[in-house]
């Protein structure tokens, strides 16, 4: 074994903690931008609103940044930093799901960081610091809130890519189940599936540690108790007669279960971030980058089309691997599955189970596009793609692709 | 589940990391006060002069404080902080087992915080900054490298007690199993026992989170998994004829095998230390402390005495409690057993597979001891015993007292 285990972040883990943010973002700055998306969190007595009112209580003056877009680009961190400078903020609070959370650690990058993106992403350019960072997901998903990893799309060459660094690391993560819970059907699914893959991923990959792999695999049986529980819950109180009631309140499960299912939701997308935060991602989210860099498609639902294929001929390739084998049950053993053969299935049946088993195809990707993102998985992702425990070619990614359309 | 996981220290495990210390310790000064015990560690060619040449040639000057007695005292933090302050020292360099890490961590927080220790302790005094810490275990059983715990004794009182914050978690822990590899049989089984112990109380305290609980469960498995097979081959080595081999090559194990259970103990260890800066020590910890306080014990042999009774004396008040019957059963789980109520034999056959099944009165404690003992484990320990899964009040200390002697 040889691994460093670093993760400085305080996760401040529970329900109502949300209430927590102006005194924790108070240690860090006076001037706060809070970067969000603009949308239902924006809205009159929304979870921004909420924000700003907690940061003003606590001394911390507010200026709000929406102009953070799903799959977010250089421009818009440009934006948010313009925002910042112009109100002379020292402290960045991103609030809502993985396009908000990692604007907003770009933005921190960025203001203290000149020059173009990605040159830091790519590496020919060392990172410096960035303004302290306070997260609230507001998505049982992403995970950005445990790691250093912020993903931007360069408009200019479709790559879809993270900027990485401990510097990016949030000083606190505010981790609030009752914030998640209100999120539709389809975003819980689409961010939920998310959250799995990131803990299949770092699950399999070449450079997890004890650590990491005790996350990755205690994450997924959290998403297995709870993901197809809350969607079923979630499809039931939205047939419900009782339409006056909040989004919040349409659950047709006992209060004090659906709170330990949001709460086991939430902590396993937390655990799916630390795990990759350490063992990176590999092949599906490599895939899947390019997919989304080009259409603009939902990152959950990219992963959902891609991830069978994945499993089928990392299953096919792991003749003879002990390693990959060993690996492989491990993470089946996690998802309750005798074999590893029956990994494939689990997942097709896990993602009908909640209404996210689409195609490449009908996310509007064609065939056409396939030698491109090919080739481009290969430009951003080649050391995750290295990190799988089969090693996959530019063939075998195109293979993929094609049984995924 | 509401909780918070902060443990910025980063955690450089691997073997032959030891050779990185120089390198890390320059990250955070310019010259180091090497705290140790005189003794093996000190002779020519030991760890602190492999330690004081690396720091060299790191540009890092090294001035070796080695005046740490077993169970540190005060009046040892203040000799420290005198050789520290005469070599204008900026870094605090641990290197050993776990009196000279915690020694080191309450010489670097002293350094910064006049007046009366025991003010810090008993929180009557806030504690303020510590210089930079970096922490080399060369035993696996403190988890002083995990964790923001010093445990030292005031002389003048016999109390033994923790000063603890987040100040003195070490910046980095070089975690190389090489070094403890070298530990004597009864060194091993001692210190051994005091992190299986960590994590024992660990998964019983009410204070545990889903992090301190994976940590724990985790650490009892692998504990299991390589202590009592590297005390046996510590012992069968000793009896074999070459005895000019050095103590690191005297083991009849394969060095693959070796390797892989120095490595499983050495982070079960670290992920002891880990589990319970989160959930603290309850029961056991808190009545060896007196015990070693008052008679200067090793604490691993003062636990050893006394962990057989608390399982006995807390299966006997868990009826009807459902909470403690669910977390001896999962603790049950991790020792490999059916039940709960085979917690005590399995303690009882463990520290005689490792030669440490030692009474009290072994170990010089009388019955005429047991008041004194009883109350001053509620003077430093209360909040620990009451983190115990069944309440336990002084009479029933006295009896866990009684059966232990």
């Amino acid at each position: 074994m040889n691994f460093n285990y670093h993760l400085p972040v305080n996760l401040a883990f529970g329900r109502g903690r949300f209430a927590e943010l102006g005194q924790t973002t108070a240690t860090w700055g006076r001037r706060a931008l809070v970067v969000c998306v603009d949308g239902s969190a924006t809205r009159p007595g929304g979870f921004v609103d909420r924000a700003c009112e907690n940061l003003q209580a606590a001394g911390v003056t507010p200026t709000v940044f929406s102009g953070v877009v799903a799959n977010p680009t250089f421009a818009v961190v440009d934006a948010g930093v313009a925002a910042l400078r112009a109100a002379d903020c020292d402290v960045v609070v991103g609030i809502g799901g993985g396009s908000p959370l990692d604007a907003a650690k770009a933005i921190a990058f960025a203001a203290l960081n000149a020059g173009d993106m990605a040159d830091y992403i790519f590496g020919r350019v060392a990172p410096g610091d960035a303004l302290p960072l306070v997260l609230v997901p507001t998505t049982a998903g992403t995970g950005s809130e445990g790691n250093g990893f912020a993903v931007l799309t360069d408009t200019r060459t479709g790559d879809k890519k993270s900027l990485r660094g401990p510097m990016i690391i949030a000083r606190t993560s505010l981790i609030d189940s009752e914030l998640s819970q209100t999120m539709p059907a389809r975003v819980l699914a689409a961010t939920g599936f998310d959250a799995l893959t990131h803990c299949f991923e770092a699950a399999l990959s070449a450079t997890a540690n004890p650590v990491t792999t005790a996350q990755a695999l205690s994450g997924i049986r959290l998403i297995r108790d709870s993901l197809p529980a809350l969607y079923a819950d979630k499809l039931q109180a939205a047939g419900s007669v009782d339409t006056s009631a909040g989004e919040h309140e349409r659950c047709t499960l006992p209060a004090d279960a659906a709170c330990v299912l949001w709460d086991k939701l939430a902590w396993a997308a937390t655990l799916g971030g630390m795990a990759i935060g350490g063992a990176g991602v590999t092949v599906a989210h490599g895939l899947e980058h390019p997919a989304s860099g080009l259409k603009d498609i939902t990152h959950g639902a990219g992963l959902a089309a891609i991830t069978p294929a994945v499993f089928e001929l990392t299953l096919e390739r792991a003749d003879g691997n002990l390693r990959a084998q060993e690996q492989l049950g491990a993470l089946a053993g996690a998802c309750g599955l005798d074999s590893r053969d029956a990994l494939p299935r689990f997942v097709r049946e896990f993602l009908a189970d909640i209404g996210l088993d689409v195609t490449l195809g009908q996310l509007g990707i064609a065939a056409d596009d396939i030698d491109w993102m090919a080739e481009n998985a290969l430009k951003v992702s080649s050391p995750g793609i290295a990190s799988h425990p089969v090693p996959f070619d530019i063939d075998d990614i195109k293979e993929i692709y094609r049984r995924s359309l």
